[in-house]
């Protein structure tokens, strides 16, 4: 196995994370460019890197171009994929510009690795409160066809990049202190507060956060068929790590157990749903943070409907949401001996 | 109008609350008693009550006795209810004991106030998730049959007491200087967390606050045919008001506008639903506390189930969800003509 030059472009939240997943991993990496909007040196997990301007010339030479989201209005990508792609980059992007397009893969390994096979280019890494849900769904819907999911989600406020991270500790250190809280990123305070609303409304009154659990699910698990019901995509004061309660139909009865085993044999996945085991009961976010792992608990039978089951799942946005499920897919384009120039 | 010695037993967050809401709403009260475990002197809303030890006695010429809920692990009412009823007080109490027992009415006022009307003297107050989901449901219920309701919850903290709001604030303060901090309310860190578990497992894996909204949603509604899944109830760092979000599917298709111009009729019920005004597009809880209202927002159509919609609601788990529905529960006693000294 050779090395490949990578390029990191962005360098929030997500970008950030991709370059110590890229460390922690051992991806043979070979040059690391890391590329933004304002050169500056930052240090990662104890490693400076120098951050250059993102130009078109940056991408010479680099073999996977890992955009980590939005900059601006559009993502970067959006300005750059095709300057990368032109000369012999796939690029891997985080954000949500080119998801749904026929032509672009959109990927989690674990559940459509295949997917990649024929890309053009480029492939998309999906929507951080997607990831953790179509892994969460795969088994069951090879073992028993999802026909209907209703979800509510409990998204943390680092998929609004670090700067909201920093709001929510802000606020609360001024509410601590008896004063008043400012907000800027979020619409409302968050701290103490949950605000039922990631992205802007449709003309039916969904977010664009609720929408893309519906598309990106059914694009991923290869299935127009699924319904997908976003109840609400709520915003909770917590750093990182997206929880989410799910209601899934499926076209014969599951039991418990057997779900169970589905997803314990399931990479990726770990399952604590012990109540007799105060410490592996059911995931919360404090637990999934930090981890690469879509943990899955509070599994039970629907009350009524004997094809249904209920649970709840919590995932790092960050990581599976975003950076390490990006990692995974330049993981899975060198194993499948997909990049460009070989 | 005569006047009405009134008895609260416990003074937590749901007694002190009771008090102001016996104030706020001018309840024709005469005597005061104000009961609790340990005698004390108290102040809410800067009043000064002399807390006495709970007796047989202390129900002396009381007319209706307000018990605020859990005490120990059984509430007081267990104790006590016998002992204020025989002396011809009416109790209502907000703890969970008597809930489901046939002889005893569960009464949300604007819902079902009708049920007081052959009490045995003791009246029920529902559990406060299930006190404003019923609010929300009722109007579409007699308007279209509520068949089926999906429902996950973020829930406040002050619904576990106000050791559990203390707890909270003292993690916050311990996680901005840099310490660990400590649980001893929760069974985990509720700062920056979500804790998906209130109250204890069934042998299905629901939880008794999951249970309720079952269960009590059924009696007030006078429906045992709604479907209730109680996907996951959770704890959210908030202080207080609980939030819902919905699924109901209904026996016939109802539009957005009907269902707003339902809730808009119905008494306690504001909708906040208006995408094109930032300070009404959807409430929150921070927004919601200190309120008596149901706020309900984010009102859609199901994407692929005609008979469907989904909501979010929130209103304050201590006032419409305990106390401002005990006192309601007493002033229609009072305009029913249902006391028993009159």
């Amino acid at each position: 196995m050779g090395s490949y030059n990578v390029a990191v472009v962005g360098v929030g939240a997500v970008g950030e994370e991709m370059l110590k997943v890229i460390e922690e991993r051992h991806f043979p990496a070979g040059k690391v460019r890391v590329l933004a909007r304002t050169p500056r040196t930052i240090t990662v997990n104890n490693k400076q890197y120098e951050v250059e301007a993102t130009t078109p010339e940056s991408f010479e030479g680099v073999d996977i171009a890992l955009f980590a989201g939005t900059e601006g209005e559009k993502g970067a990508a959006v300005r750059f994929a095709d300057e990368a792609i032109s000369r012999g980059a796939v690029v891997i992007d985080n954000g949500a510009d080119f998801r749904m397009r026929a032509d672009v893969p959109l990927v989690v390994p674990e559940v459509n690795a295949a997917a990649m096979d024929d890309h053009n280019g480029l492939i998309a890494n999906p929507n951080c409160s997607t990831a953790q849900l179509v892994i969460a769904l795969k088994p069951l819907h090879d073992a028993a066809r999802v026909k209907r999911v209703i979800i509510s989600t409990y998204q943390a406020v680092s998929g609004a990049g670090s700067a909201a991270v920093t709001e929510l500790a802000d606020q609360n250190k001024e509410i601590a202190a008896g004063n008043a809280a400012q907000n800027k990123i979020f619409p409302l305070q968050i701290a103490y507060n949950v605000i039922p609303q990631i992205g802007g409304f449709d003309s039916e009154g969904y977010t664009s956060e609720e929408m893309k659990l519906v598309h990106e699910t059914r694009k991923i698990l290869g299935d127009q068929e699924i319904l997908v019901t976003p109840v609400v995509a709520a915003r909770v004061p917590v750093n990182t790590g997206h929880s989410e309660a799910i209601y899934v139909e499926l076209d014969r009865p599951v039991s418990v157990d057997e779900a169970l085993a589905l997803w314990n044999d399931f990479p990726g996945v770990a399952v604590w749903n012990d109540s007799e085991n105060p410490k592996r009961a059911y995931p919360t976010p404090l637990e999934a943070a930090g981890s690469d792992t879509t943990y899955i608990g509070r599994v039970r039978k629907d009350l009524s409907n004997p094809n249904a089951l209920v649970f709840w799942i919590v995932s790092d946005n960050l990581r599976k949401g975003a950076a390490t499920n990006a990692v995974q897919i330049a993981e899975a384009l060198v194993s499948r001996n997909l990049l460009r120039k070989k």
